[in-house]
Order: C-alpha cells, then sequence, then structure tokens
C-alpha cells in the first residue's frame, strides 16, 4: 500500500512542507520503501521529482526538500510495491505524467488493480503505459476517456467528472483505486477506500488563503475528515467545484 | 545559442562524464545560462532532469553529477534563450518528453526557428506544446508525423526517416534546426548547421564498446568530425545504421 498526498490553494504554496511529512514514512516509519515522487506546477507545466528508493534514504529528496520551491498544486506520491513482482523501476515509480492538449496531466493512485480477462487492449491506443504498473494504465484510461469527449484544455469541472466516471466505476471493480488526477488548473480526487481531506479556511486573521489537503493518512492533529467511498472532487484554486459521490459496490 | 551533445553506446556508459564537460559552459565559459537538461533512458523509460537556472551555478546539476547513472542513450542540453522574450521557465527548458507508442520520446534543439504565417495551428493536434519555444512546437510535428505513419514503436529507422524528413526540410527553411531526438530504442540526430560527430570504435585492447558521442562543440581534443549540412543519422547500439543526407538551401 502507498501514501498519496494532494495539496490545492488559491496562490502559490510551499511545497517542501509535505515532504517533511510523508519523507519519514517512505521507508523510516512506514513500509513504503520502493519510490517516492513529488509533481508540482509552473503554469502549465508539471515538474516532477521521482525515483525508485525509499524516500527516507533518498540524497535527492533531502537535497530538494532544501529548494523554494512553491505551486498552487501539489501531489506527492510514496511507493510499496504491489504485487512484488513489479519492481523498483523509473517508469513504474508516480506520479505518472502525460501532455494532453497543451498541458502536464499528471497522476498518481493508492491501491490495487487486478488484472481481467481482456486486459490486453488493442495497441496502441492514444496513451500507452510505459512501464508495467496497473496504476499507469489505469491513467492511460482516464485520459483516453478525456480525450475521447474532445480536443479542449478548458474541459469544465463537471465535464471532466462526466468523462471519467465510467472508467473510475469500471476500475473499482477491480480493486482500491484511490487518485489524484491534475492539469495544472484542476485537482481530481477520486476517494475509494482511504483518502481524507482538510480544509484550511481563511476566517482566522492573518490566514493567507484557502488551502485544501488530501490525504490517505492524515498528516497533522487537525481534523481532517474520512471521505465517503466514491467521491470524486474537482479542486480550483484551493476550492471545492465539484464534490460527487458515486454509489459504488463495496471494495473487491 | 545553445549547447547539445548526444550519447550512444551498446552497452550502458556513465551519465556523468558528458555533464563534467558541458557544465562549465553553462553560463561560466560558455554564455548559455538560461537553463540545462539531462536525458537518459532506464529501458523504455527516460529519466530527465533539467531547470531554468544556469548550469554552472545549478545545485541540481551538481549534485546528480555525483550520482551514479548509467544509459545507453544521453541527451543533454544547455540553453540560451532566444529570442529572450521567451523566458526562464521549465516549460521553456529542454530536452522535451512526450509518450508514444508505449515508449518515452525526447528531443532537445540547437538553433532557432522563425515564426510564419499559418503557424496557428488548428489546435488541438495529437501533440501540443505546453511551452512556448519553438523547439517543442517543433518535436510536436515531428512526433506528429512519426503518429501519423501508425501506431508501433517497433518502427524501424529507416522508416522513422522517412517519416521525419518532410517536416525537417520544412523546418529548416526557417533557421536552424540541429536536433536529436530518442525513443530508448535509436538516437535520431539531424546536423544542419553545427554538429560535430566522434565514433570511439574498439580496435584497441581493453576497449570496452563502440561509443558515438555528437555535440554542437567538440568536448574533447579526439577527432571529431563536423557532420555535412543536411546529415539525418540513426544511431543504435553505439553503431550507425542510417547515414543520409539531404540537399537542403543554405541556412537561413
Amino acid at each position: 500500500m502507498c501514501e498519496l498526498f494532494g495539496m490545492n490553494a488559491a496562490q502559490a504554496t510551499d511545497v517542501n512542507h509535505s515532504l517533511a511529512l510523508l519523507r519519514p514514512r517512505g521507508g523510516e516509519i512506514g513500509p513504503h520503501a520502493d519510490g517516492w515522487g513529488v509533481a508540482f506546477y509552473e503554469s502549465r507545466a508539471a515538474r516532477i521529482f521521482k525515483e525508485p528508493v525509499p524516500a527516507a534514504e533518498s540524497r535527492c529528496l533531502a537535497f530538494i526538500s532544501e529548494y523554494d520551491f512553491k505551486s498552487t498544486i501539489v501531489i506527492d506520491h510514496i511507493r510499496k510495491a504491489n504485487p512484488s513482482r513489479i519492481g523498483r523501476a523509473s517508469a513504474n515509480t508516480h506520479p505518472f505524467e502525460r501532455e494532453f492538449a497543451g498541458r502536464s496531466w499528471v497522476f498518481a493512485h493508492n491501491g490495487k488493480l487486478a488484472r481481467q480477462r481482456g486486459d490486453t487492449r488493442p495497441a496502441p491506443r492514444r496513451f500507452n503505459p510505459i512501464g508495467e504498473t496497473d496504476s499507469e494504465k489505469a491513467f492511460c484510461l482516464l485520459l483516453d476517456a478525456i480525450a475521447a469527449r474532445g480536443g479542449s484544455a478548458d474541459l469544465a469541472p463537471g465535464r471532466l467528472v462526466e468523462a471519467i466516471e465510467p472508467v473510475v466505476r469500471q476500475l473499482t471493480k477491480r480493486g482500491e483505486f484511490n487518485f489524484m488526477l491534475s492539469n495544472g488548473e484542476h485537482l481530481i480526487a477520486h476517494a475509494h477506500t482511504r483518502l481524507h481531506a482538510l480544509h484550511r479556511t481563511c476566517a482566522e486573521e492573518g490566514c493567507p488563503q484557502d488551502v485544501f489537503l488530501l490525504a490517505t493518512t492524515p498528516l497533522t492533529d487537525e481534523p481532517w475528515s474520512a471521505l465517503p467511498p466514491g467521491t470524486l472532487l474537482v479542486l480550483t484554486r484551493g476550492m471545492e467545484v465539484v464534490g460527487h459521490t458515486m454509489n459504488l459496490p463495496a471494495a473487491a
């Protein structure tokens, strides 16, 4: 099982805070020793750092934690390879990235999806996995569904949810499918078996802005709420713009 | 003007040797102060490190130079922004990457391509630029041409050259178009105005393997040869498998 973290804010926010919280979980206090990845955005372009080594031991992660990166959208992932026959390799390390309609799209997944008969797709489709993970294959299916709706990068949040919902329903039948997906404008999250949310609002004086945090495991003592299974969220500029709960069968 | 470097070998070879040679050219002894990028392959997946800061000052580049990366294909780029209105940004920093047919494709360019009337393409095509450079746009045109030939990742070297030659001819009319393109199996290079080659062969005892090096500026005292304008090379496992010289008009 992996750890997944997402952040969305109206104004560019420190990327490193989440790294400091997540880093010990990758092979030190947690069992997630097979890789780590960090994605954040500079306008339409994602910057991704990832390595197929334990986060807690990574010199590279320690190094970038000292950088002063800021972004409105961050996706972090700490990987425990599952099944173990799919090994440590860059190609199997989250987050994954593809370009569609002139934007970087980024995806990270928590859970395990079983193979099914008929999994051998008529290759190649528009988006194809480079590595061996169920996760990257799921990402390609989501993007194929979005691309099939048309070519516009300006797909409205509601239209994005409509496009991916059938794929999400299908894949949840195969196992656990908690994920985060972003195009630099929106952060889309699906809570299936394990995802928590924390909305830091600006009621207090001195609070700079709304910030939305998502994590498989709450990372602070604040009142995180467990999202109901089947929740599809779209966050934009630190606010929930779509919150839609599908009626899903129990996880496989 | 930028500096471009490529390496292709039969067996995985040290990535860092080229970095040590190139690093001083990025803002120390050279004027190429707007960014740097390194791409190499692990099987079908590219690993890319890049930053929109001078290579000579980059802590990140210094850091990865200490890593023990090895690969059969390497593409390095040191950027001087040109025109200067297109600024320092990750999205404008080479090498660029796209997935096609289950492989990472990587591209870096030396030169400047002028805009033309009719440059506004009916958007979006399959591959679209995320940043603002003429280089990334050219990469997308090359991949569109390759994808139009069919979906196979196993495009033979001769077929790849056939697919891209019309695009290369077209773009050389707009300016200087020295580039490197790879899919992890082949390294394709085009010499337009400035590209040198060095083939280290295995005649001598103790020489481990054939290594092919390409660079805008020779990096060592060995006998590099200047490639004739219009040369399209395909290198595979350290050997030249296609060497084709187009008859091009003089550079614009």
